[in-house]
């Protein structure tokens, strides 16, 4: 017997025929005797009609009143599950956040959990009910719902799973698994049957949309198993893949994973733009006079890179930025160009950064080397490096985009067959 | 300054330009100095669309999951009226039931309220804060979401005003008041501009669709004055009736009643069967024995007379109740002859109960007399009669429905002009 959350997202219960097939996959499971708790997303389409009927009420609008409304998704998928579930014999029982109660910090709209009381829904899965959560949404300091972000439902799967002690936490999605780069672009990328819980954190903010980032953290950090695998199985079939489990890739702790390569995917992000400050005064707190006023205006900043500058005085500060705040950015840079002290700005749209991703870097050496030789061979331009224990990331023309990645896919023996 | 209770029904809050125009009544309310707490029904559509939804989940399901269900339409409705309010610059805030709380017995689907808390709508409403609360639910002991059933946002108004110890309770709907009687029949029909709560509730259990029954007894019971007006008037025109009131009818207790006409309105009801047992066996229980089975089927008796028999040893039944109940009904009957004891069942479709009402009747003799002589005169055949201290109603043949309400309409000099 094993305790399993598992979590099903807005295509999945998009009707209530579709609610009926997530319900085969409940049955399934307890049927075969585990504990089972269920996390479900708002009907496909309904969260952005609720959304646009908040931002025709008003444009800007009070985000207690956003949680309220665009909660309400949630707890209408929870009970048709519960419904559905009943019908087919099963004892199930919905739960709101409030209910739980799942407790959140008080930032409405993008609220982070809190604590989470898993002693009822324990005691109702040793009953063999099935206790059917309503994602994305807890309640706040103030008594009032709180939601958690877009795609928080993925994180309160993780959350519940982490507070009731699972062996797993299912997400079951539209696609079969994380697989080694993105399969639109490289055909031969593989499904990953494992992946260590560091590389996915790094995939899934490289933009490998499988998973929210921060389920991702959670699940580190609680050392939840998570288990990805499509919805769209039919949910009677019989399969099983290694370690028992049917097609899908486990996210794990790397001590899970027996043959560990030293490469385990390569990641891609489009859309980003290159901001360079020449010259700038190399002194104490130069970093946060520019990238403080960036946080302020909410603007996300990802690779830095900082060097010393050709006088060797001064130092050349390089960041990225999605290409949509480029404008915004440049007008605070310009505007603080005293304050800040460079020389000149540089700048460019079109760029994308491509990462190599792995544990197994850490003890191999070379494998930077090699990636920029197989991208100088082939003609691409690296404009800049940053990396880490597990990852390399190259800035480039977003021309060169699926030529890096799939010449890296297949440098590090990534290509299936 | 009045506290002020305004209810607005699914029709007005149908769509977010709706919803502005109520946002403009509230406003209206709190510009004049008045504290104002609102209780509203979902948008026009969504209930429907919801249960629509549970029935194919389940033709049979759980009433605590429809509750969860359903109550969701009410929360967006608060939400997005409260963003509303707060873009016009009126301080607002939604309430759930179990924000408030309003507390329910454990009839989920039907459930009755139980107590509410107004401490925190008194308070927060003193400090200019609109109470914008989800109509037609609370929480119930089981410490779920339990619905009052449909149209229960009446309810919860009248309720709510109450506990908040509000002066009036204003009920907007789609039609501008109470009338004498239904205008579709009788273009002479007149708004009243007061009725009395007793009246009311006779005209609302008999068919004048304004008001919820329960909603009517609740505010008889607590003596919450209830002002009916149409939510379609323009929110900012000058309007003053009798009272200083607009447009609309004050349901209110008697005292306040200055000039007390003896026939205040003529309801009817149509689609009533009509089922006679003849000879029934008199003894004790035997009114048990009819009706207890029909109950238990929730068939929903309505005028109920009983005479002796031709034999005079015996005793005859005639009852009402709606024409789809019927055929269930002569099965249940007919099935539990020999108990019951009867020696012939008759019955007719098609039957319409009419009723002359009027708190003045009380003091006044020969009103039902007059009745009956003007609906003879009419050739209209009365097969049954039930009178009470403020009402008089008779069974007749559907097809002298309208003849016999318009009758007695001009008969008690209800006609206007």
């Amino acid at each position: 017997m094993s305790r399993i959350v598992m979590k099903f997202g807005g295509t999945s219960v998009a009707t209530v025929e579709r609610i009926r097939n997530v319900a085969a996959h409940v049955k399934r499971e307890i049927d075969a005797g585990h504990e089972v708790a269920v996390v479900v997303s708002a009907m496909a389409g309904t969260t952005n009609q609720l959304v646009d009927w908040v931002r025709e009420a008003s444009p800007i609008h009070d985000a207690r009143e956003y949680d309220a409304i665009v909660a309400s998704g949630e707890q209408v998928t929870s009970g048709l599950l519960a419904i559905v579930l009943q019908s087919m014999g099963v004892t199930a029982r919905s739960f709101q956040g409030w209910q739980i109660p799942l407790r959140t910090d008080a930032a409405h709209g993008s609220a982070r959990i809190a604590s989470i009381d898993g002693e009822t829904l324990i005691s109702r899965m040793s009953d063999g009910q099935v206790a059917v959560i309503a994602g994305f949404q807890g309640i706040g300091p103030d008594n009032r719902i709180a939601t958690l972000g877009r795609g928080g439902s993925d994180t309160s799967a993780v959350a519940v799973a982490a507070a009731i002690n699972a062996d797993r936490c299912d997400i079951y999605t539209d696609v079969d698994g994380v697989y080694t780069t993105d399969p639109r672009i490289v055909p031969q990328a593989r499904r990953l049957d494992r992946i260590a819980f560091e590389e996915m954190l790094e995939m899934a903010s490289l933009g490998a949309k499988v998973l929210q980032v921060r389920s991702v953290e959670m699940a580190m950090v609680h050392k939840v198993r998570v288990f990805v695998r499509s919805s769209f199985d039919a949910a009677d079939a019989i399969q099983s893949g290694p370690g028992g489990l049917p097609p899908g890739t486990l996210i794990c702790d790397e001590d899970e994973i027996v043959e560990q390569q030293v490469v385990t995917g390569i990641a891609y992000s489009k859309d980003e733009a290159q901001i360079t400050l020449r010259r700038v005064q190399d002194r104490p707190g130069v970093a946060a006079g520019v990238f403080g006023p960036l946080a302020e205006a909410s603007i996300n900043v990802d690779m830095i890179v900082q060097n010393i500058s050709e006088d060797g005085k001064t130092t050349d500060i390089t960041f990225t930025l999605p290409t949509a705040d480029q404008p915004r950015a440049l007008d605070i840079l310009n505007a603080k160009k005293a304050e800040i002290g460079f020389a000149t700005l540089n700048t460019e749209a079109d760029a994308c950064k491509v990462s190599v991703i792995g544990m197994g870097m850490r003890s191999h050496a070379g494998v930077a080397a090699q990636a920029f030789e197989a991208l100088a061979k082939r003609g691409v331009n690296i404009r800049a490096i940053t990396t880490s224990e597990i990852k390399i990331s190259v800035l480039i023309d977003s021309a060169y985009a699926e030529l890096a990645v799939r010449t890296l896919h297949s440098l590090y023996g990534l290509d299936k067959g």
